[in-house]
């Protein structure tokens, strides 16, 4: 399915700042036809980085004092793998793939060594592979209620835990808390998804089961298959879309994203699970 | 200078565990007429992966039930670069190659965003550059007792803050907080560190100034111009010396550095600074 | 029944020490009959306190450098209050005496306003009055595991949730927390208790209900009808058996409790609901 | 000096509410020739219960839906006791008596053991008695920045130390900590404060030293000799002026202190010791 999608960023700059945004649509082979325009006003120039492990795209600019805005506009058609969750198992720590055992490390908002106690008591028994994952968001959507303005920037997965409410950052990093707590390894993702309402920049999770990535959404706001991947990190503080080194204020904000070959608004959520990565030939593999 | 230097590593383990090992020198420029061999016993296969980014060398090994060693042994001639401190000023953030801006995100232990405050009021005011940094060593030097068993494995820099003691580990960690939370790249390493006494794994950090990366000891523990790099990460997560996934305990271990040419057991400590990383051409430089 | 029970305590001290004890028998009107010595070795002046509120009985010893004990023997009926947990309700915050108000608030180590998500999303809907605190117990019952070691003399509730880990402190504090985050005045208290074994200073707690406090033991070790209570208070830092100002390390400690009037090892813990303090005319009374 | 002194608060309550006050001048020796009154709309029935041991005033009011307005109006004179700092030496432990002990222990917001170690290291050393507490509250004073809505009402001593940041109750609880941490005993007050600018309730802290509790603000934002205390306990939560169990939101507050013999808004600040707690003949005294 085609999407055409976007984003609108003002500031007002206050004392030169170095802005570092991540809010590109990622490279990936499943993300085809990718046409894409970034203006900025004033026109400055931009460095760009791509990340060697995950190819995270970073675009910095370095702003004057003064009004500043960003554009952002792409069309992209998204290929989503599509599988059977009955047949994804877990892959066994000792079989992963070494570049991959970073995810199961804990990191500064995904505190899975203190959680680890948590996950073994409730999810050590469940069916090991997708099924136990599902049951991770399952028991999040069940006991984590999505509050505006319940964490902020400094929030951790074990606060989040125990105050019981979140928006879709803290969701997905008490699931990729639990995940790597369970030794499935996991990682943050950003994205544009198509369905959420008001939209807005999205936080899900990866867990990687059998072989490769699979996408999960403790929140349920958004559908599996119209998440157009921006970046995948540790926690959040890898990939904000925007990380602002000076004195500036944000005073405008719109994202967006469409179908461009025919609506489905009403189409239900797909129960398939979904991946949009493929796999690669890994350093270190088995 | 040219070091031998090695360890010892045994455990009995209970159920089939995979050990990722972090402990081989380092393949740096200045890690000259490296010669190195690791024994294991028994004789299992090894999987090595090297991070795309820092050039961790890992090495993982599936151990079955039964006793492990391992025996590492390395020669290696350091052949630091050397510098006036005097001359060393700071990078500004606008200045900073993009791949060094990872350094300045918190992590796991590493909680920079919860010491911002702290630091900001305690060393803005220091001239900037390597003097900068160097209060900050001499500050923590000042202020935490070195203290075996003050801290465990899920100690944070804010906890050794308040808690006033830790081991190389929490130095190194609260170094690289104070530094991330004025701007300045910082990175834990670990390192052979001749001089140490007890000999043991050491852990330092790096500060990123004046375009390359300089070694700090806030412990003031050993020779900056005798430390062997192993590894370099976000935190203490990232290279442990020994990962281990499975059910075993470690039975013994013995780590040694010594000079092989002619010892200088009374020489002085160093006043240079010091580094063992050449700058690379960086992606996205300014 | 009558109970005969005491402690021997020893110490090496090593500086001027004074020690607050805090392990005499309550004197209530249900600790009937109660004969009781306390020795010290060598012997000093005890000054004593006890509190206005709650009657803790606080004994307090200077002592010099050297060796120190104390033996404190007793014997007490203790007559139970007993009643059917199904016709016990909860009293209604606005019905409550005055003087019971502070035990709904959180305190060093009872953290409830932290804990108070966590417990209104599981027991918010639980059958109010003695049901509810008990399905509180059974809930810490099977979920935190009785470690020895697990915790410190820092450990919060909150942090007892997230370890799933604790012993009797641990338990008390989290029962507690839970019972005042929903509007159930609770208290923490140490005891001899019969039955635990092995025999030590218990820590249980109790809730207020329907104009009375009730008993309850979340780590189900000992019969609640054989709990000769010492001291009650927010916490443990109120009623430590023994809390030293000076220098010091314990080199001995034996608790003993046995029935005086015929054995029943055998019997079966009672289901009853079990109250050992008399409802005061209260201050403030609705 | 004659103060006359008063507060209005309003309520919009959604559900029947039971407030507690604590907002009424303290029945001190040296608070004479009280007069007050309490209004309420509408005009509800008041239970009334002072605590024995520090006799803090709470007033109980149960209100019906609809909206609730509390004018409170007193007239005092405010007779305290002066004395040379510099003759102030600290108590020992031993010679407290002993009902000033709890005011030794950590409590809910006063964490008292976390900030031991860094309480000993900054103060251990200072001259003691009223010289060493001044010498906290200069620190409090020079390291923390006073930032409305920098806290909230879960904030603790150890967070303020990190967060380098609070309101008046943060500097208090700050204050209270490093001397319980010294073995001071200290104790967390809320008065009214002449010369506050913008006039509100605010919260300072005693220690206890040679016999007698004398006041300290760490703010300085007021006359020590013009604090009109309400009430005193181990920390904020249970002197609030108003605690409610309920549904409601607060519509309206003003808080109001002036002079009744004579202006001296020019005045300078005192340099005397203040105190205005006549020493009791204590139970358990030396």
């Amino acid at each position: 399915m085609r999407y055409t999608l976007g984003c609108h960023l003002a500031y007002k700059v206050r004392s030169e700042t170095l802005f570092i945004f991540n809010l590109e649509v990622a490279q990936l082979q499943r993300h085809r036809d990718l046409k894409e325009s970034l203006r900025l006003g004033p026109d400055l120039p931009v460095r760009r980085y791509v990340t060697p492990d995950v190819a995270n795209r970073y675009a910095a600019v370095l702003v004057p004092p003064g009004t500043f805005s960003l554009d952002y506009e792409a069309e992209v058609t998204l290929a989503v793998h599509r599988a059977d969750p009955a047949g994804i198992g877990e892959t066994a720590v000792k079989d992963l793939p070494l570049d991959i055992l970073p995810f199961l490390l804990p990191s500064r908002f995904v505190s899975s060594d203190r959680l680890a106690p948590f996950a073994l008591a409730e999810f050590a028994d469940a069916p090991k592979g997708f099924e136990r994952v599902n049951r991770i968001c399952n028991w999040i959507h069940d006991h984590i209620a999505y509050v505006r303005g319940a964490s902020d920037g400094e929030t951790t997965a074990d606060e989040t835990l125990l105050k019981r409410a979140g928006v879709c950052r803290d969701f997905a990093h008490l699931g990729t808390a639990f995940c790597r707590a369970l030794g499935i390894p996991a990682r943050f993702v950003s994205c544009y998804a198509y369905g959420l309402v008001p939209c807005d920049f999205h936080a899900v999770f990866e867990a990687y089961l059998d072989g490769r990535w699979w996408l999960f959404d403790a929140t349920r706001q958004a559908n599996l298959d119209g998440l157009v991947r921006i970046g995948v990190g540790r926690d959040a503080a890898e990939i904000a879309f925007a990380t602002p080194y000076g004195e500036m204020e944000p005073t405008g904000m719109e994202i967006r994203i469409d179908r461009t070959d025919g609506a489905d608004e009403a189409g239900a959520r797909t129960t398939d699970a979904i991946s949009t990565e493929e796999p690669a030939p890994h350093a270190g593999a088995a």
